[in-house]
């Protein structure tokens, strides 16, 4: 359960690592932006890195739940890797500031924390990788090598919160539509049978 | 020109900021690694924000230069974009640590230095817009928003360097050919006819 004030640190958080990075934030600046003493911080977080790791690893967790919420109510391996991706791409804009910090901080994080964060990244990628297999063996994609889809779900998905602006071209929205439509193509999705694997009443 | 203190003192650089960010880094250590005295690295980079931008700098005026030689050889849309994009995503995974640094550090130079690299951003975008726009015009590509196409080369070049390792699952090289032909995929190129644009004598 998360407590008013462990929320405030986290927020908090949030915007002093995406502006400044973790390295050149100081724990005295969570504390007071969120409004409390460094004493009060530190009965929930110990120190700059279990902010850090909580933030890192809650954001891998809320993803992989945030795609298995996204392909449950599909049947069709298409709608459910279009839902899935669309799902992927639009949080990396949504919450891009959190993205940015997942990605690209985590390397601070202490070898043990970063390995548990990086049994979720597996996890995440074993999801992609399991749709993609399914959809194969259902006829519906024909690419050759599902590495490739992996790939291109992955980059094209996290990619987003590197550039991404509220003000900008696009809306997270749109970018989740973009996206899952381009992987449908790279996947050679046959976007025309639907109810794959329902028994066809003969003619 | 580049001296060969300045190279040394470059290359300690890309190390240090790629390892520990360029916030961690102190300015000593760059100097020490590269063997040089606190003063000696003065006279070259007054402060560490100018290696940074060097590095910064260069890095992009290389990928523009790279991509213009890449397209140069090659008359037809397809493979123009092709070549475009296996050396854009290829040189982000020979030279993956510049690269991260080049994307990841970038928010630590002063704001002038920041525009002035934005300008050649500017310009690499523009680079690959054209390829898509020519390619269109003469009716190789069927994309209907070039922009998806630009979002999608960027995306999948510039992400590699987040990834990336030497040791990984897929070479340079092979991200690159990947990466060549999932775009045109996205570009629904047309990719039977060939020396579009040459009069074809009549049967």
């Amino acid at each position: 359960m998360q407590s008013e004030s462990e929320r405030r640190l986290l927020d908090a958080a949030v915007e002093l690592f995406s502006d400044l990075g973790f390295q050149a934030t100081r724990t005295r600046e969570i504390s007071s932006r969120a409004g409390l003493s460094p004493a009060a911080m530190y009965v929930h977080f110990p120190s700059k890195e279990d902010l850090l790791f909580r933030l890192v690893h809650d954001a891998h967790e809320s993803t992989l739940r945030l795609l298995a919420d996204a392909v449950t109510p599909h049947q069709d391996p298409v709608d459910r890797v279009h839902a899935l991706v669309h799902a992927f791409s639009t949080v990396h804009a949504e919450r891009y500031r959190t993205a940015r910090i997942a990605q690209y901080e985590s390397r601070h994080l202490t070898p043990e924390h970063h390995r548990e964060v990086g049994r979720i990244r597996s996890r995440i990628r074993h999801t992609v990788r399991q749709e993609i297999d399914n959809g194969i063996a259902q006829g519906a994609f024909t690419i050759e090598d599902p590495r490739i889809g992996v790939l291109a779900i992955m980059s094209l998905g996290i990619d987003i919160c590197r550039w991404y602006s509220p003000d900008g071209e696009f809306t997270a929205e749109e970018l989740g539509s973009i996206n899952a439509d381009l992987v449908l193509q790279v996947l050679r999705a046959d976007r025309t049978s639907r109810n794959r694997g329902i028994a066809v009443t003969s003619p």
